[in-house]
């Protein structure tokens, strides 16, 4: 039987992709070796850097965020390198199995998966690298697992502390365009991003954005690369040009979402998700379910992960919820499968979206009997009404 | 400043027309003389029997509501005859205001705007009326402008028991595709609809079903007309064709209406329609408000009208409901302007939406100091536990 | 079998319409009472003014160019009165025969559909109207039937120097945005016109642009009218609104298609128009057929009706590069039926679009078995390179 | 200022993407993990095979085609193999160029940039390498640069001729869905191919077909990979999903592609584009210039590259026609640049559209003063007409 209304696609990432621009995704292909892509990417290429904070290089690829991890490394490593890494969550721990698939020797500081990467850690172990073998540190910004925000520029601090030379990439996959990010300021190296998550578009596109000290390691560096070489991209990139076809739908669409992500402006963005994060962590709280994330103010505004008590299960919760509801939420990752359920409250949201997510998730919590108390959406009306910002 | 998210149109009509239909009416144009035209015509013109349920001719007008209300009247009536119509509210006021215009004597039963036409009064009026002057009784099935649903079969018995030879004409704009109606089976001569309600599609389209009874009295009625008349529609639309330029992409857009309105079943979506409507009175009992249509068992599926308390204005609170929260609600017309809000919850709806919709109401009665309790949302969610419907 | 490629829709109207327009169309549905509508309502409102070049009111409809016919008599005529009409085609016949159903005393100055309207035969005719009983002058600007052009202001001129005080009626339906066209200069009265030609949107929209006479003649008029009544439309249009629901997703279009006019320029517009018509007839000429329009200077840059030789079939013809071209041709309509087709060439449209359509016919020709020459496409193409607009 | 009509894209890919295809691409995104995504999946990975003509695996990468042939080099190689290429033109010069940049050795028989792959010089290289220390045969099937289609089941017998061992691998990435192609058949180990020329698609996907011999190479290939890797694809595959977020829109555009061209019929598509060759060939033959592709039955049905007379400049002539008639052509690449302009006539393609596409081009000429006979249209029509398909 058909469902009637919307459905609520409440993962973190894809999110929800506005009418605006999936209309702007259904303009016909035109010549990306002709004038009018030119200026289709130029914007693009500039655009995207305000995003990312940068006045450096950015590079988009045709491709998931994945292939954004594996460029970031194979363009500034060489096989055998030591990379340092943080084990925020699942997705920490893909990057760190890419980069040994890659040939590289990751360490992995290991972690909870309930907050974000520890700057003293990572100083402490840099420390002790008197010799500087390790290469590049590798951390998640939003780890999309857990809700764990990792202190970027506490990490950089560290690292400096610390005296090391190595480069400093940052996944912010699930962060970017909804938590501040700032590249430059923040002296990472490579950033990765892709375009489904805060950048309100379909999947299919990988950003990487890169500082002049990356830039100069991919001259030396010798992983093997081609597809994901930024030395082939920047050349073209400077008229808006791209060396092999680029995805140019997902182009038009990009240039929309970064107007539109300005057209509310950014610091306004990072404020209605971090202002959502609270409400939907206060009916967390109200139901009297714990929050992965347990570190103050790593919470994140991108998503929030809920535990299910004992004995009980997170996914066929998920599936009632979605039967029932017709609402997607996300699911437990490896290490935390079938223990707890993500709420995605990112990109195009509000208010009214967020009360009706919160709502499919208290009905599902009482049609799948998992033990809870009411009034989780109460309470995260109450936030709402007592935190509405001015502008909004 | 842009507002991220989706907007909630909770208007009672138009209603939000979802992205299936979108990308049907976005079609490129074809030939209306052409084979393949011939095959959409064909679909749209039976297929729109199935949703007034009768086996009899449906003509599609390119006009708003109130041109099928035109329609209706000047292709049955001749100058000065006389009309029986009931005062369930603005727009049956509206229909009768029409009728003067086109040189009709309407007569009015008066009505409270609280609840559907009286069957009772109705036939009491005929029964006077012996001389069988009266040639129409109108009525107003589901009043967009209080809530208040007719009993359409009721009115028809009381026809019958009334010996009365007058036409029947029911105007279900709102109602059609929400609430059951059964154009064949009640005995209706003409019933008038319109495309922006329950049918999901963007307003330009009305329509008038006809019974043999009034196609016939359409070969003697005088009312001056061309655009309107049913003689020059049946015979072009018998092979799917239109005797004037149709508007094609709204065509496109009902053959998909139709296809999702038997997708899930008819009488699924009336039950939805019946089971939101409980929902909001129950979320409005829970605010300590009044609904306003305070008939019991015609209370509209379609939209709850909410009465403020008095020395409140229900237009500020709407504004301020539509800035803080992105939803429109429905104003109050005429007799109750400024009194009375009301909440769309038609078309492609269902639950977490209608969740979402009444917390806009709910935060909005907060933010614009409308005296009134909390707990509505959560009384509305209570309902929609206990009664969820197995197929949904 | 699916037919691969575009389909050429070459019939006088609709036009193709171009896909910025189609994505325009299919936005979502907004509340028609609220803020944002009066923005696109005041933009449609203000801008179609543009278009028919006038200060005066243009009010809009939702209904097919035929309900446009139909205001445009009964705001401002009395029944019985008498009004002149020129018969220019089979659009001119209908005309006459709507202000016929309407209870009005068309008369009609016989043509042999092959120009337009010819001023001196209605400066006599008026010439004899001593009492002045002759209410209005109906004139076909465009006649879609024949591609014969009728000289609007020759014609107020020829109103003029009879001294008539007879309201001057234009139907420009399918001139308008393709061939000049000045309300206000011209002195035109009451302008009627329609969405699906020269403004490239699928049918559903008509106009009238009235001139402060034909407005005040409103007052006085007593022709049966509601939904088309001027009056109750000038009052909610001045702030951008109407009196009942409009046809909104095509406002979302008609404003993206007055934008594009202007991006390419009015005068370019009609430039453009002329030259296909022109090269169109050069491919008649060159096959060695006639044009049905023989009055030099009257040829319309729209269409281009095209006679069969004697004992031909145009609509075999037709039908026949329907299916080996995927190509839609007009046909003849009444007394040229079967005789005529139509190459439409309005619109979304530009030299290769022409060359395609006129190779569709030639092609066409050749397969139905209509003797004729080949070489009309060189001929148009000949035509098209020794007057390319620079500016094109 | 704004060009009027639609823009005539006749590069050799990207191809104009059809509108029901664009609709599909604007549909929501949805959960890439949910169940109804796991129906899109499966649907599109086994309606790809049937493209192919395989009943083996086809991996999709969100990725250009560029990515495509990378996977195809990684996943079956290993550093320092030898690979043996033919110099179809530039295409398969960039794909040896990035087999050496991923560390392999290729080997380079040299073409004439006229027409295919040599079986025969294959054949007699291969035969050369007695201790088999070649690793894999490389041919591009239809070489974009150039308009040479290599006969693929010819270099298959030339492989097994030599005796030799070597894994066959073919780019089609602008042969699939406009020439035939069959990966089982052919005996091909991978065949790499991509979204945006036959299959009608914007840009952002690349395939894979996979022979068994292919898959099993996979095993000890030790090509550094990961993105790319096949074994990590080939898991969720059988369920319809992929190892990371796929490009959820453009799948729902493959998929409407797929049954877009089993609604035409794939034979009938290859007839279709074969004609549309030879009428495109006709043309130039009548202007007096030259085809590049001089080897008979090689040339492509997919573009026609034309030689511009000496001291002529092929962009110069691109450039103008781009400004004067809206087209966009292919330039010459490398060798051939500014000397060859390349005509596609592949994709969502028919009669009218080509002989608009050579009356661009022909008018173009004129308008660039390079020196050409008239009547390439008419040559190409005269063509058109005198094979006609029956079924089209």
């Amino acid at each position: 039987m058909r469902q009637a209304g919307r459905h609520f696609l409440q993962i973190p990432g894809p999110s929800s992709v506005p009418d605006r621009i999936l209309r702007a995704i259904s303009g016909q292909v035109i010549d990306h070796r002709g004038p009018a892509f030119g200026k289709v990417g130029a914007q693009a290429l500039e655009g995207i850097k305000t995003i990312f904070k940068t006045q450096q290089n950015v590079v988009i690829y045709p491709s998931s965020g994945t292939g954004g991890w594996e460029a970031a490394l194979v363009n500034v490593l060489s096989p055998g390198d030591r990379v340092l890494m943080f084990e925020t969550g699942h997705f920490a721990t893909l990057w760190k199995k890419i980069a040994e698939k890659l040939g590289l020797k990751p360490e992995f500081i290991e972690g909870d998966w309930r907050g974000g990467a520890d700057p003293d850690q990572i100083e402490a172990y840099l420390a002790e690298d008197k010799n500087h073998e390790i290469k590049a540190v590798c951390v998640v910004h939003n780890e999309t697992s857990t809700g764990g925000v990792s202190p970027i520029a506490a990490v950089r601090k560290a690292i400096d502390n610390a005296g090391h030379p190595a480069l400093f990439m940052v996944d912010t996959i699930s962060g970017l365009a909804s938590i501040d990010y700032q590249h430059d300021e923040w002296g990472v190296d490579v950033t990765v991003s892709g375009s489904q998550k805060g950048l309100m578009l379909p999947p299919g596109l990988s950003f990487n954005a890169i500082s002049a000290k990356a830039m100069a390691a991919n001259a030396s560096a010798t992983l093997q690369r081609s597809y994901w070489d930024w030395a082939d991209m920047v050349g073209p990139n400077k008229t808006g040009y791209f060396p092999y076809t680029p995805a140019t739908n997902l182009l038009y669409g990009l240039n929309v979402a970064i107007e539109m992500l300005h057209e509310e402006g950014l610091e306004n963005v990072f404020a209605r998700h971090a202002r959502h994060g609270m409400a939907a962590r206060a009916a967390v709280r109200a139901w009297g379910l714990e929050v992965l994330c347990n570190k103050q103010g790593q919470e994140s505004g991108v998503l929030t992960a809920v535990m299910v008590p004992e004995g009980h299960s997170a996914d066929r919760f998920r599936a009632t919820t979605l039967e029932h509801y017709d609402i997607s939420l996300g699911n437990g990752l490896s290490k935390v499968a079938d223990k707890v359920f993500r709420i995605g409250h990112l990109g195009d949201f509000n208010d009214l979206m967020l009360v009706a997510t919160l709502a499919g998730v208290e009905m599902g919590l009482t049609k799948a009997k998992i033990p809870h108390n009411a009034g989780g959406v109460g309470a995260a009306m109450a936030l709402l009404e007592s935190t509405q910002i001015a502008a909004e």
